[in-house]
Parts: C-alpha cells; sequence; structure tokens
C-alpha cells in the first residue's frame, strides 16, 4: 500500500505515516502537497497524508483550498506529537557540541534548550530532516541537528537528547485523504466546509442546526473570503457519522442556510 | 516613536509598521516574537507589531499565546498585501537569471512564475530579505531572490518582475500591542479569548450572547486546550467597542458561561 506524504524521508509527516498504517506500509515521499493530492487523484498512491493543523502555529488553510479543488474524501485522522531530538555524530559528548542547525520553526521551538547548551550557536537550515544529512556528510564532531528520532537512524547518527521542545504540547494533527469515501464504524467524526452570508445571527442559525441536535462539535473556525468581503468560509467538526440519521438531516437543515456546503468525509476518530 | 516588530530591515512585518505609523516612525528588527512583547512592556519601545493571521496559512496560535501571557492590550489592526518581487542585480534581464533563492514559504507562493522561467532553478534560504542581502554580496547576474519592494532598495537591488505570487489573495492581518488599552473613535473592532466547558451546545450559549443582541462576528476559531481535553479556547473578533454598553453587557453575559475570559482590546477598524 502506497501513501503519499509531503517531505523528506525522516519527515515528521513520514512518522505520522507509519504509525498510522504500521511499519509496513509505503511512505512515498512528494515535494509539494499539490502532489500529494495528484498522486491520490492518479491512482498512484491509495492515500495520501496532509498536516491540517498544529497545536501551535495553527490551521493550514492551503490544504482546505486543496481539499476544496481536489474530488478526494477524508477517511481518517491522526494525532502525532512532534518530539524533536539533538542529533550528531555517534560516539560524541553532549559538551563538544558548539553548533545546532534545523528548520528555523524547529529551532525556534527548542530556544530554551540551545541557549542552556554553553558556547552553542543555531543556523537555520531548509529541513528538519535534511538538516540531519548536512550534519551526517560534515562529520564534524562539534555539529548537531535538531530532527526526529527517525532521521537520526536513517542518516547513521546518533541522538544526544531526546524531547527537546520547550513547549511539551507541540501536536500535528493530520488528515488521510482517498478516492472512496470510508465507512466508519464505532466512534467517528466528520469534516464540513460552507459559507454563509456574513450578516448578524447567520453563524448563530448555522451552530443550532448541531446544538438542536446534542451534535458536539470539536472545531469551528471561520475565514474570510478575500474579494468576497461579505462571505466567510468556515470548517467544522463534529462527532459523528454521516450514516447516522441525526447527522444527514442536521446536514439537510444547514443546507438551507449555507451558499456553499461540502462534506469531506466521515472517519474513525483518533484521540491521542 | 519606536515600534518593534519580528524579523529583518526589509521584512513584510518593517512595510506593514511603516503603512501603518507612517515612514517616520523607527521601526525596531527584533528576533522573535517574545523580545516584541518584551519591547513592549518594558517600555522600550511605544508598540509592538506583530502577524496573528494570514490568509493562506491561519491563525498564529503563538501569538495569540504570547498576548495571554502578557499584561498587555491590542490597540490596532492592519492588514497587508503580502507582494512579491523577483529581484536582482542592476542592469540584469530577466533571461540571464538561472537560480532563484528565498525564503521556503515564498518559492512556494512563487511556484508558477518560477516554473515559467525557462531553466531557472529554486533554492531555499533562511529570509525573505536575507535572501536580497545574500544575492547583493554574491554579485552574480545569474541569481535572484524573492522578497519585497523594499528590501530591493535597501540593498541596492533591481526589481526585474513584481507581484509574482501565484495567488494574489495572500493578506496578513497584523495586531498593534502597547501598554494602554485604546479609545478609538468611529468603526471599531473588538478581540476577545475565551475558553468554555466542552459540552454539546456550550458554543452555541455564548454565540446567542453577540447573536441576541445583533453584534457581527468577524471571526471565530476553536482551539483544543491541550492536556485538558475536555476545555476548549476560543477566539473572537467583533464589530464594536468595550465603551459602548451593548458590547459592555453581551460581555457580561458571556462571562457567566465562560471559564475564562480576557478581552485583548477595541481598536479602529481597517479595511484594505
Amino acid at each position: 500500500m502506497r501513501i503519499s506524504y509531503q517531505g523528506e524521508p525522516g519527515a515528521y509527516s513520514e512518522a505520522a505515516v507509519f504509525e498510522h498504517f504500521g511499519s509496513a506500509a509505503a511512505a512515498d515521499p512528494c515535494k509539494s502537497f499539490e502532489d500529494v493530492f495528484q498522486r491520490v487523484v492518479q491512482g498512484d498512491s491509495q492515500y495520501g497524508f496532509i498536516p491540517i493543523e498544529n497545536s501551535l502555529a495553527g490551521s493550514i488553510h492551503q490544504n482546505y483550498d486543496l481539499l476544496l479543488q481536489h474530488p478526494l474524501s477524508v477517511v481518517g485522522e491522526r494525532y502525532l506529537y512532534v518530539k524533536h531530538c539533538l542529533i550528531g555524530m555517534p560516539g560524541v559528548r553532549l559538551d563538544e557540541i558548539r553548533k545546532v542547525i534545523s528548520h528555523p520553526q524547529a529551532l525556534a521551538q527548542c530556544a530554551v534548550y540551545i541557549r542552556s547548551l554553553p558556547g552553542v550557536t543555531a543556523e537555520p537550515v531548509y529541513d528538519t530532516a535534511g538538516s540531519v544529512k548536512i550534519a551526517s556528510e560534515l562529520r564534524d564532531r562539534s555539529l548537531a541537528a535538531i530532527a526526529s528520532r527517525r532521521a537520526a537512524g536513517l542518516y547513521g547518527m546518533a541522538i544526544l537528547a531526546e524531547n527537546i521542545q520547550d513547549n511539551p504540547e507541540n501536536i500535528t494533527r493530520f488528515l488521510v485523504i482517498g478516492q472512496e469515501p470510508a465507512v466508519p464504524e464505532g466512534e467517528a467524526k466528520t469534516s464540513i466546509v460552507f459559507s454563509l452570508k456574513n450578516v448578524p445571527g447567520s453563524l448563530f442559525r448555522a451552530m443550532s442546526v448541531f446544538a438542536l441536535r446534542d451534535i458536539d462539535l470539536t472545531k469551528i473556525e471561520s475565514r474570510p473570503l478575500i474579494g468576497r468581503p461579505w462571505e466567510y468560509l468556515f470548517y467544522i467538526d463534529f462527532a459523528g457519522s454521516t450514516l447516522d440519521p441525526v447527522v444527514e438531516r442536521a446536514l439537510a437543515h444547514l443546507s438551507e442556510y449555507a451558499l456553499m456546503l461540502r462534506v469531506l468525509g466521515s472517519y474513525p476518530r483518533h484521540r491521542l
């Protein structure tokens, strides 16, 4: 089974693929999110794996846009703790390190830890997994990279310290996309996108659709539609599946108010 | 008047500072968002300027967290179109360019344009303004950078093409933060953050506070509180100022439901 993701081998997205599908999955690295969608649309890959929100950085609107532009369904979700490791040459001691390289966001997320290392400077590079590749090629004992545990293994490097991020609550949520809708059994969630006229109370009416039926929302987010100053796009996730008649009626009710409504898919709920 | 922002001279944040405060403002570059908040808290700067959301990349949760952690008020907002320029050595023709460097996000946002240039490759570097600095130092006629119009001027470089982003609707919203709350005259907006017990219908009740008083919401976003699985944080912006008695009553009503409620500030509304 081939699953496409954006990034290099050793990326956190790849780790999420293996956690979700098991280590036998054929993880297929792609250059861009657009490429991930294309692979699934053309049937080159069975599934795509895309990050949709991060607990520190927020929702990734670009991937919501790609979901709206492609005829694919959300068939799964996965939460992954982002646990950064300090990675150096095998046999190196922590006090030999003088420079740390990684993606600027990873360096920022480990700023307190890096400052705690005496005489160590940080230098940004393009990619987390790529920083390990660079460090392994330079074979410099004073150089360390910050990336995932798996990236260290891939490039034959050693883990000098683990879980070095300042905020332990660094979690990315991924969605699994496929050609066919899922038929989730057990506890399910559903993701929808819709737009409303921006008049006072319109969102309140839209929310009543769920509140009146005791449907529990797990995410709500508004996004102004640029160039259409009176319209908003909303992302909502809720507990339940479209196979449930109550959910079906709620969505029919919502379509009375919505200018546009797209059900992205129902899928088994993942809990960390 | 000194205004702190995160980034290097020539960054889009700096451009937003000048658009908002005029070209006489003393824009103060800082290494991190945390530094921007510290400057304002300690009185070294009168105001801080922070990006809070982007039309493609979404809300920046980290800056919401910093707003909650510091005793500062939101006193203004500013929307800025992100317009990327292709920047090269003075006198160079477009068909001499062989390599383009910039921040990976800027390269991604100009991918269609870059592909349209025959025989040109893209290479990521740390920063948009920094890519212009690099290109100016290397003095290589075949090398171009992608950054703001102002970055070209700062480093004595020429603009080879303008508005090269694939999606013209690339807009960043900034907030202005200061020690004292603003007293906005004319059309105002207010930003609040609050948390609710995650029980079905709780958000619906919270929204009724605004709907029953015809208060128009301009943004709503939920964010799960990690480690507290039954609580959510909500960001809401609405039309009106806390000086308006109707808004005052709505917030008193909301505080009956909210576990935590913080008014970040009221400020003059900016429209692009």
